[in-house]
């Protein structure tokens, strides 16, 4: 195994390249390494995490910047002058006070946040634009991704935005409406014959041989996670810079979680929030539940599961921060919880119907294990509780076609309509 | 012809219900009538439109009210707690400077307006917020339209949340996945037999005829249209107070490009603004243009046709607001123009490929005009311009189905990837 990416050949950096970022640490066995494209430690194989030296910042600061993640840039490991680079401006994101599914789902205080409305409507806009701004400082030539869905929409979208070639690898088994979805942006959609390990396997391969290449969820993954944190900064400042008590986030690789974790942490070090216990919970869907499984049965492993299940953008049967998720939610109080594919259905009709949010798979699945955590009595209902919706239903309709429809059929007469009972 | 809606017999209206909105005024003759429930002048059965009595009004309390159409809740007909009252928080959407595609059309200074990420990806959550907040003051008990796409699901999705009753009519030959989208917010959505024009006459029948039932674009359009107007506040805001001088927006009834013309209008009276010369042009696909048609052949009427273009969102053949769009684009120096609908589904993919936007048909519809008006010599390519786009590609997925793809499907391992050239 490679520790480094040979195909992103250090360039000279230019200063302020990554902000306050100042180095990588080996998140399992603490060594350092100099900011560069590396993403596996050196003497252990770990996952490398970025480190920071920030500076005093302030709420004001923060605010005065524009209506977009770069409102955190200080935060991230991007450079100062982030906002000239084209980008899709991403984040920012409603966080809507649910108070119809706060009584549905006995809850006394219940927000959403609502990353559907993000660029490519999904989370993975934020992380995308992270993984851009260090490609770009790397020189990179091509901005690229293995995917199924919304990284491969937000990838292609920022990279042909910022003007650099993108290359974009899918499962040739992919429905079509999918692959329009990401062709639209780019003409270098791959199809390959074989399932998403296959596409996977060959992405690190040719992250490992080929020059220049910036593979957003591989050899830049340190700062394409960090974007993750720019979901839980806006909760805190758009709750009026609080913590909430409980937050319910879905589980994939367990990025997702372990960052919105760290940015709470941050922002207590900071002094920018008060420091408070909060429990964070994780949620899966039975057929892909390998976190959930371990941490109702008290492991400290996540063990390999082969995924099957409708929640496709939640469907990593390895995933690799499933130990650093289940260590977060104990050590906070939280829990992490799983359901079936019709509770995922369901969930996704009770918020819309509720909230008049359509989201897709992964938000069906959150909004579901929330409903099952209240009911097992793992969540207070007492406490003020944030559930991350991470993508737009559109994406995955087929989830819901067989379960709405038509109330009537009618004539076009005013009698139809009132012998239709709606009136 | 019901010069007033008797559905929404007048209750008694609170203090400030319309905020600093004063009366309705006949476009056509000016007879004036108090803000209610109506929408025909009673003397002349021309439109009524809001005249409000603003007062001074700064950029400092606008740019300190919500990230949403609500900071400009002094220039609507909505009261001043308008936040309170559950709704989807729409607007204060992205303004993009537009290098790539500007290089591509060759002009100097190019924005695009992105509506495709509000709530329910167009801009009719805009409107329809406007109307939500008229029908919660007249006491109406059901939230209704007839539509066939984005004003069902906006509608649809603001009722659910607002706890209202919701009722969309749809043409029952609507495709599934569009009835889907709106379904999946309501338990009400009713499929008529007959075309939309069938639709439409069954909803303005069942407005004359029923109780309390508020329907978005008739019996509450006056306040419904005023929606349209925070999209050229934004403009005007997010380029730091200052309006562009040129914009090109799509012409479907009209109401949209009337209603920022009137925006722009108004921030120069208030003092907003510097006061400067502006062009306003209007974009229509050539199966459903006209407007396009009468302003091209210098006439001051618009002839009624039947659509016939992929660009659905647009197909108003008989557009309401049709003449004042002429009016306004002859006065400030603007032109209409129209494309085929080849030129729509080649502009969607060009917006797509350049600024990573993928937009609905309308949009497309709005880009290709702008193309060509540049090339005709009609729109000044020195010029600082804006376009908008309205909609979201997700919802017109099979206008570009046949146009983008997989640039090759290969095996996957790294030999085949290179064998594919596209290394």
């Amino acid at each position: 195994m490679s520790t480094s990416a040979p195909s992103l050949a250090a360039p000279a950096l230019r200063e302020g390249a990554f902000g306050n970022a100042v180095e990588l640490v080996c998140r399992e066995c603490g060594t350092t390494r100099e900011l560069g494209p590396h993403y596996v430690c050196a003497e252990c194989f770990g996952p490398l995490e970025i480190r920071y030296d920030f500076p005093a910042i302030t709420r004001e600061q923060i605010a005065a910047g524009p209506n977009n993640i770069w409102r955190y840039k200080a935060l991230l490991p991007v450079p100062d002058d982030i906002e000239l680079s084209p980008n899709l401006e991403p984040g920012f994101t409603r966080l809507l006070k649910a108070d119809n599914l706060a009584a549905e789902l006995g809850l006394k205080n219940l927000w959403v946040k609502d990353d559907s409305t993000n660029p490519t409507n999904s989370f993975k806009d934020r992380v995308v634009a992270c993984a851009l701004s260090a490609a770009r400082e790397f020189g990179s030539k091509v901005f690229a991704c293995p995917s199924t869905g919304n990284l491969a929409n937000a990838v292609a979208a920022a990279g042909a935005r910022a003007g650099i070639k993108t290359v974009v690898f899918i499962p040739s088994n992919l429905e079509t409406p999918k692959q329009v979805n990401s062709a639209v942006y780019t003409e270098n959609l791959v199809a390959v014959d074989g399932n998403y390990d296959d596409v996977n396997k060959l992405a690190s391969e040719i992250a490992g041989e080929q020059d220049g290449w910036a593979f957003v969820n591989v050899n830049v993954r340190p700062f394409y996670a960090e974007g993750s944190k720019t979901l839980g900064y806006e909760i805190a400042e758009q709750l009026g810079w609080r913590l909430p008590d409980q937050i319910v986030i879905p589980v994939a690789s367990g990025s997702q979680l372990t960052k919105v974790h760290k940015s709470f942490k941050e922002l207590i070090a900071l002094g920018l929030v008060e420091d408070k216990p909060y429990k964070v919970f994780g949620a899966q869907a039975t057929g892909c539940s390998p976190v959930s499984e371990a941490f109702r049965e008290g492991w400290d492993v996540v063990r390999p599961v082969r995924p099957d299940t409708i929640a496709k953008s939640l469907a990593i049967g390895n995933p690799a921060d499933g130990v650093y998720v289940l260590d977060i939610c104990r050590e906070t109080g939280g829990a992490i919880a799983d359901i079936s594919d019709d509770e995922v259905r369901d969930a996704i009709v009770l918020l819309a119907r509720t909230e008049g949010i359509f989201t897709e798979t992964a938000g069906g699945t959150t909004v579901g294990v929330l409903k099952k955590l209240v009911e097992t009595g793992q969540l207070d209902p007492e406490l003020e509780t944030v559930v991350i919706n991470t993508g737009h239903g559109l994406k995955t309709l087929d989830a819901v076609t067989d379960l709405v429809g038509p109330a009537a059929t009618i004539a076009p007469t005013y009698e139809a309509f009132v012998a239709s009972g709606i009136a």
